[in-house]
């Protein structure tokens, strides 16, 4: 193959790759000399039997595109991407989660509220701002633990609830997820046993896994939580090192633990020497007439890691979150510097910005009271769609409902069988090493009720209508 | 105690642990009775017998603030935040990192790049613009692999060197950190043999430390980088998952790689079916005449994860980096949606913006020079002060010298009377978990040379002249 041939095959190969789109320009005659080291000569051939064979066009005084793509020709699959994955569980979760990001599925099964709540063009302003402000040096002053005064704003919303906790022993992370992680990190060796809830927000079993840590799956009751006694008996009966769970509008269920429940549970942890890593990224979002308290409230003993973030209540993009570390501070920043080194620095500005602006509280009060209404609305139209024998868990806080069908119906067949209907939802099995919750979905309740999700939730019902009689088919009658 | 004490109590331990600030104005009466759930009352006593004694002050239709610190009383160390902590490579490394953060410090053992050479100007209007574009769903478009206008800016940026690298393959990270540490957990189990160089990054040595990795070290030469006999010896014997190394400026030594190097490399590695993960964030501040290709251009069996970032030559708080993952793209991407969830939005879209401008190149053409200049500037200065005993080792790209003191003295010892003087230095023990370099330290060369470096400079150099009196009272006289 001669020189220009092979530069002209390399450019058609990233033509397929995607490198270069219909459309692109492509690098001009003497950029690509420069590049190739080809000479003039060389080049002009390769871009002259490239447009011959309507590859590129030429436009004049401006360069070469490429060219639309012919008919019925597709992009060639990024094979190389997709092949020799073992379906797991995160394999499992990772692919609903990437359904959901594409535009055109109803995204029930989303974490995320729906971020039109969130005030973009306050936000925005914030990020104006600290684009007239950051200096050189902003990125050496805002590595771990983090900017001085966004530590400083998150203490004093701390104080307003009556907790003492110092800005020296808070870290600023990449969301709440990286919080946890390096709390888990921080506190065990692979190996060791920890606990979580049974049902749980899956990252901590990804986590967990990751890690190579082993699971003790404590019951959780839908509206009551964790069940102490069954959280005694495996702190008796196993070497626990820390238990990770959410006390204030738990994922994937909803409740929030009473303040004498919050206080047993640090009780009881205390008391065996095992580290409460305590997720709470949802204590904004309650609908009573104040704030819970975290457990961390009740600690006395420095025995608890305190997680969370601004994505759940103000903005998810910006990924800022932050641990209440006490004594493991110091260890967590050591962790970061190993793993991302740092937030991003204009960020933390930016929210330095905004929440010096004093807006942040009404409007937790707006989303809030905007959350609530339509978790009502959803919670409305799923009465008036689904079958009798689906069982709908309200809860008092946050943007979720935790649907059970009746068993032996998957919620998994039924995730499958709604995404190739464009609608996502996120089945129990995310949520659980056991079978448990087979039957359960969680419902995300914070999109604006349109006709659009109208319809989702008529179509998911017929889904399961259609489940209901072809499992009956099979059942002798009574 | 009384409500109004407890209260009082709780504001003075706020005030001691740095919640509050002389100066800050503290909540009004009212909102200390809302988030207190005490009376009117009992708040007003708790702040007049905090103004008795002086430690807040009422200014009239202004609220109440605290009041400056009594002179001779300190503000309470941050007692709980640093106890505990055994003495290991990873805080050492710590500890010269955060002594580089103080601005009093003349940061020589600094691994960034001043941040006085990147174009704040155009990134932060690249900022401003992003602030009147972004959306509320830019969040969703961002998550990963990341930005696909970022990743085919990024594949074009691949595709001038001749690479064919689709965007499907590139997953966009917390800087090449993350990249790196993603890339090393997706080929490894805990226990598994990886092999670094000596003396390599500490990042590599952390890594391997944090995900219970054991680290082969093969020797690597100040100019010639790493020894290939020693290495297929050492494939040979062992049974290896993975290789960290950098082909070009490599840290600390600043040693490129030549092209035949590379090639037998991979060709070695492929050989041995073990995984190339590429650190390679120093490849745009090459000093020759074309930029270096990095050893995944020899691959043809998809065994190399190149890793890069804008950190070392664009912006280092942005904290953008990506993986050219290959086959374990979608397992990278799995890995970052566990851990960190996703790179900041607004971040990627900024840098979007910035490479459409079209100044990149410009910018690194310039930045080149300036390292360059500086680097010849801080050269001569280690000349004019050094003993002649100290070696001083040059290389042919980016802000590294790598300097070497006589045998036996140790630049740890160096660096710790250095910091007592405000010099920071690089020690060759952060390199390395043999003792091969206790006498080498790496030096920053890129600051604007002026008095405040000059003096630096010279009072490294007596203090090295001391040390070497020391010993040589010590030694026989020859």
């Amino acid at each position: 193959m001669k020189k220009y041939q092979r530069l002209a095959q390399q450019i058609i190969s990233q033509i397929e790759l995607g490198v270069w789109q219909p459309g692109d320009k492509l690098p001009s005659l003497r950029e690509q000399v420069v590049s190739s080291g080809m000479s003039f000569m060389t080049v002009g051939h390769a871009y002259q039997m490239l447009e011959s064979q309507g590859r590129i066009v030429a436009r004049p005084q401006s360069g070469y595109y490429v060219a639309a793509r012919p008919t019925g020709q597709q992009p060639m699959p990024p094979a190389q991407v997709m092949r020799d994955e073992a379906v797991d569980i995160n394999t499992y979760i990772f692919d609903v989660l990437q359904a959901s990001r594409d535009p055109s599925v109803v995204p029930f099964a989303s974490a995320f509220p729906d971020p039109r709540l969130f005030p973009l063009q306050q936000l925005n302003r914030s990020l104006a701002n600290v684009s007239k402000t950051a200096t050189a040096m902003s990125v050496i002053e805002n590595l771990p633990p983090g900017n001085v005064d966004l530590r400083h704003a998150i203490a004093r919303r701390y104080a307003q609830q009556g907790m003492n906790i110092s800005p020296d022993e808070i870290v600023i992370t990449a969301g709440a997820l990286e919080a946890l992680n390096l709390s888990l990190q921080a506190v065990t060796e692979p190996g060791d046993w920890v606990i979580v809830e049974n049902p749980c927000f899956y990252g901590a079993l990804q986590a967990l896994e990751r890690l190579k840590l082993k699971a003790l799956s404590v019951a959780t009751d839908v509206h009551e939580g964790i069940d102490l006694n069954a959280l005694a008996q495996a702190l008796n009966d196993y070497p626990v090192k820390a238990c990770w769970l959410m006390t204030n509008g738990q994922n994937p269920l909803g409740f929030t633990l009473s303040a004498d429940k919050k206080a047993q549970l640090v009780a009881l942890l205390t008391q065996h020497n095992v580290t409460l890593i305590e997720d709470d990224v949802y204590s904004e979002l309650y609908y009573g007439r104040e704030k819970p308290l975290p457990a961390k409230a009740w600690d006395r003993a420095d025995m608890t890691l305190h997680c969370s973030s601004f994505s759940k209540c103000l903005v998810a993009g910006f990924r800022i979150g932050w641990v209440a570390a006490g004594k493991h501070a110091r260890r967590i920043q050591q962790l970061q510097l190993m793993s991302t080194l740092s937030t991003s620095s204009p960020m933390q500005l930016a929210l330095v910005d905004y929440l010096a602006t004093k807006r942040y509280d009404a409007h937790l009060r707006r989303l809030r009271r905007t959350l609530a209404e339509r978790k009502q609305q959803a919670w409305q139209a799923l009465l008036r769609h689904m079958p009798a024998e689906v069982k709908i868990h309200h809860s008092d806080s946050g943007y979720f409902l935790w649907l059970e069908l009746p068993a032996p119906l998957d919620a998994g067949e039924l995730s499958a069988q709604a995404l190739a209907h464009h609608i996502s939802i996120a089945p129990g099995k995310m949520f659980s090493t056991s079978d448990t919750w087979t039957p359960f979905f969680r419902f995300n309740t914070s999109w604006a009720w349109g006709e659009r999700e109208e319809q989702a939730v008529a179509q998911l019902a017929a889904i399961i209508y259609g489940m209901l009689t072809h499992h009956n088919a099979y059942l002798p009658a009574p």
